[in-house]
């Protein structure tokens, strides 16, 4: 149809008669039609904008990835980043979605699932598009799998690794999300989990934790007792990434209010994007006093995972606490992914990103604060929730991982990891003319 | 004005009070002045984020073509694509619009053209603010100049190229879009192009792929019968390039249903989102397997093409095809995409970014499929859209592009081509400190 | 809270009974209450969405300034700008809204001043979200620092920096900001400075001259009375930055509108597009000609600059301006920055991103240019708030920048300059594998 024609024709007289669907048998709207009209579409849209600000959080851990990585493994990352968001889409389709919410829809997915095939008109009974809800939380799937591929870089085969991927946007985090936002037990036991510290980012991190003690380390990190830092091929890709997850992050949080047709709504959604700044902005605070105090030099790849740390502590309860306490939420997050920096270094455990200090770490630590800044919040059911998702996604993540490393074999061999993986898997070298030393 | 006292002053009673204009002379807001303003805001705010989402993709397509040309070129091509933008945006508000739109204003564009200069109050009898509309319509025309800017670099001149870029922009384009959005011939024909697979991205394909031929291959690329690959400077920026693009086509064709003000429009956005998202996942999962199986490795470069290709391919229908549908015209369009970047080496055709099978080949082929998808849709509109566009686009860019290179020449020197266009015609290197190969 | 059982149990139900908090005592909503209910949404919307948008200028600054230092200073020109806008988000928390609108609520702030701790549930009487307020206003605080960042980069120490954003954030910018929009004496006077030519850009561009006048200029820029220019280090990263910024400034014009909640607020905010485009679209086309025609070859740093400096123009109104109006404002906000960028060179002033061309030059014309342009604005309030800003932001940062010289210092060695402040102060190279000349 014409854009502008439709615009033309139906654009005057929809204003006035062609008003909600569920009023189409009327003549003229009624005060609660249009109520419902408004609030359907101020909701809707919540869900796309906030839809759309996580789908660039792909595009965000691509540019952190592809910064911290060396420059043979660049087009790689860049490869598995685009292809983890294009897997999450496709597998919380077929399954995902109607495993985590047990969806009874009157059409079939695969696997005789029901549900998403069912996606068809507008359904008011919910106050939004259901195409709008699944887009949302799709990307939220999809960011649980961008954690773990920088945490696994530069020795991970691509093949093992979509394949974990499917299994982990597929099933891993739909289970987990299913005892939460699924209404599960988690969630009838009094679990608090806003925007999802524990069920994606904690998810992503215990997966990627797993993943990184399997593979082993990178050759090279850690030789006779060293630890031999591996610097990455850009910061300033690895910032614009921090600064594109920062600004996705407000939908993340934001949008996870999943309302916004009411004052009260409205509200809530900015005390979040509030909330959601400052616990960045204390994460960055943070770890710039402490990389200064503690190594005389600031670390700038901490000052940037500082960030990424306060984001994911506050995302497990963005709403209820004052600023003060996301300040507090923030910097503590963004502290104790300082401390676990090191930590993983002691154990030999070669974390590319840092995935496991800021998403793992700061992830548990979010969810168990909630305690403290939810006043309808008890510690248990939190501490619960978290160690039933570790349990969970180790014992899940260690059989995927475990039957990849034995069939088709998890890591490239050492000459390809040598060479790069960018010549070794995929032949298109990332800065072909630039002269690596 | 004062921003604060603006708001202190007027925010509080405008609620009440300052209600649509169309209520002005009224004491309260009608139930019918409500919804109208309510409409009238949602329908304004889509084609706002819609128009900022596109205009993005100028960022998009910078990016890309930044990473696919050679160091030697980024500069010139950084400069081609924000002049590009800002030609289009010029032309389409001197003559563009107007004769796109055939709008009849009172007031009166330049060439006696009616129209845009009429700019002024809001206008309620379309249900939405013409500046939005215009602002919305723009960036698709400066969206179809990007299509020809990579497909053209590293060997055209910069001021034919922006010569070029004003005839398309205030002519070809908005002619070829008169014929369908502007409610000509095609329209009346029952042709159907959502967001412009034809319209916009099919025109950008062919002025690209007539200015490659007249322009000839780079130096180096087509030698005695074999084919060199010229591997581009930046697979990171690239990858960004296009994660911009899959961001920025939300808008692109979610905005395109122009209208959010009821519960069926608003969900309808939502279901675009959901195909164009699953469009692009099918697309970059094909170019995977497809360059995985044919050529034994993954080709990133094809990847990333491959999301665009899907992206393309489902903007000719984007709302009515379910979600299978959407996978299955990503999946063929960007396979088709894959099959096209051998075809046109084999005809020493140099498209230095691949605009041509991307936004040319799946753009034909998406809107050839919306016979398949859309039930009020016939094929032979589609195929007489599709061809209309082929000659039209091809015969106008044949004259602009020979006439340019009788006159003051299309091609820079070939000294000028081997020392890279940043130093031959704008003195900017690009990455001036790192030694290139 | 779970997300989806939370949708699930009050979605529907709260689409009719869940409204406005101020009808929460009725038993249904009236036409009143929804009235305002909607307006509430829409305005606060307005602010979340020009507030993301302006926050992502935070990355547009962080890139440009990126592209525009050499290798040696990139990490931390990333390392200040995003510590820069975190501390701009602390300091206008701590005291910075509170001075600039003399907000007396019932809680307190540190220091003693009323203000931001008061927030707390939706207050009805504005028509938005205090919260949506606050986050706007923050980013605009953070857009005075990032202008100073990059006119001082390649030789200011990161600690006297970051103390200079302390005291402007959280003092210089409210004072100025005050005068205007908190109501001050520039407000009653008819100043006005609809988003902030004056109060935000020339007010950082001010602070950002004195800084580069008292650090003097880099090391080897100013030679025997020969002016040797140092290229940036990567132009598609300066590129992508003021792709961001032009992106960012669609929120920052158009949400200063500061209401979206009527017909006339959307339409003023659409044409706030338009004309915040077009002035951009004018600065790129009269630098390329600009340069073309006085160096025979296009710059493209002065092509992005030029868009800057077309976007500051218009800042200070973006409304009234008919389209022409508004190309002229920027297209000779753009000349005078084109102009000034050789004039700084002959004062030997190193500005070396171009700040002080770019956002004091263009934002005093466009403040000056409201008289022509708004038939409600006179000339001497325009210039006396010109004058007020320099006198009182010129004052103001020379005696920071001086205390922090004579104290601690401002600048860092000699041999730390030679070898860079990423090696220098913080420890990341940007690049560690490019081999630089």
């Amino acid at each position: 149809m014409s854009m502008r024609k439709f615009a033309k024709i139906f654009g005057g007289a929809a204003m006035f008669s062609a008003l909600p669907a569920i009023a189409a048998a009327q003549d003229a709207p009624t005060l609660e039609s249009l109520a419902a009209n408004d609030a359907f579409v101020f909701n809707t849209l919540l869900f796309l904008i906030g839809g759309f600000l996580v789908m660039w959080m792909a595009a965000g851990f691509a540019m952190l990835e592809a910064g911290f990585v060396r420059t043979k493994n660049v087009s790689m990352q860049c490869l598995k980043n685009i292809s983890l968001y294009s897997v999450a889409g496709l597998m919380f389709w077929v399954i995902g979605y109607q495993l985590m919410y047990n969806v009874s829809g009157d059409g079939a997915g695969l696997f005789g699932m029901p549900g998403i095939m069912s996606f068809g008109g507008p359904s008011t009974d919910t106050g939004y598009s259901d195409y709008s809800d699944w887009f949302f939380q799709m990307v939220f799937c999809a960011t649980t799998a961008s954690i773990v591929s920088g945490t696994v870089a530069e020795r991970i085969k691509f093949w093992p690794f979509i394949i974990f991927v499917v299994v982990l946007t597929g099933f891993i985090y739909p289970v987990v999300g299913s005892w939460e936002w699924g209404t599960g037990f988690l969630d009838r036991m009094g679990f608090s989990d806003f925007a999802g510290s524990t069920l994606v980012h904690s998810t992503g991190g215990w997966a990627a934790l797993v993943g990184a003690i399997i593979l082993g380390a990178r050759k090279g990190k850690y030789v006779d007792g060293k630890v031999n830092a591996i610097p990455g091929s850009s910061m300033p890709l690895a910032t614009l990434g921090v600064f594109i997850l920062w600004l996705g992050w407000f939908g993340f949080n934001g949008a996870s209010q999943l309302a916004l047709g009411t004052i009260a709504d409205a509200d809530s959604v900015a005390k979040i994007f509030v909330n959601t700044n400052m616990a960045a902005v204390a994460g960055v605070i943070m770890a710039v006093l402490y990389t200064q105090i503690r190594y005389g030099k600031i670390d700038l790849t901490m000052a940037l995972n500082g960030a990424l740390a306060g984001l994911v502590a506050i995302t497990a309860e963005p709403l209820t606490p004052s600023v003060p306490v996301a300040l507090l939420v923030g910097g503590l997050g963004s502290l104790l992914a300082c401390l676990t920096v090191p930590l993983l270094d002691k154990l030999k455990i070669d974390d590319v990103v840092g995935a496991v200090p800021v998403h793992l770490v700061a992830g548990i630590f979010g969810t168990l604060a909630v305690a403290f800044t939810n006043p309808d919040v008890t510690f248990m059911p939190q501490l619960i929730g978290v160690l039933a998702t570790a349990v969970f996604v180790c014992i899940a993540s260690t059989i995927v991982w475990f039957a990849l490393k034995f069939t088709i074999g998890l890591r490239v061999s050492e000459e390809d990891e040598y060479i790069g993986l960018d010549q070794a898997e995929i032949g298109v070298p990332s800065y072909p003319e630039f002269v690596a030393t």
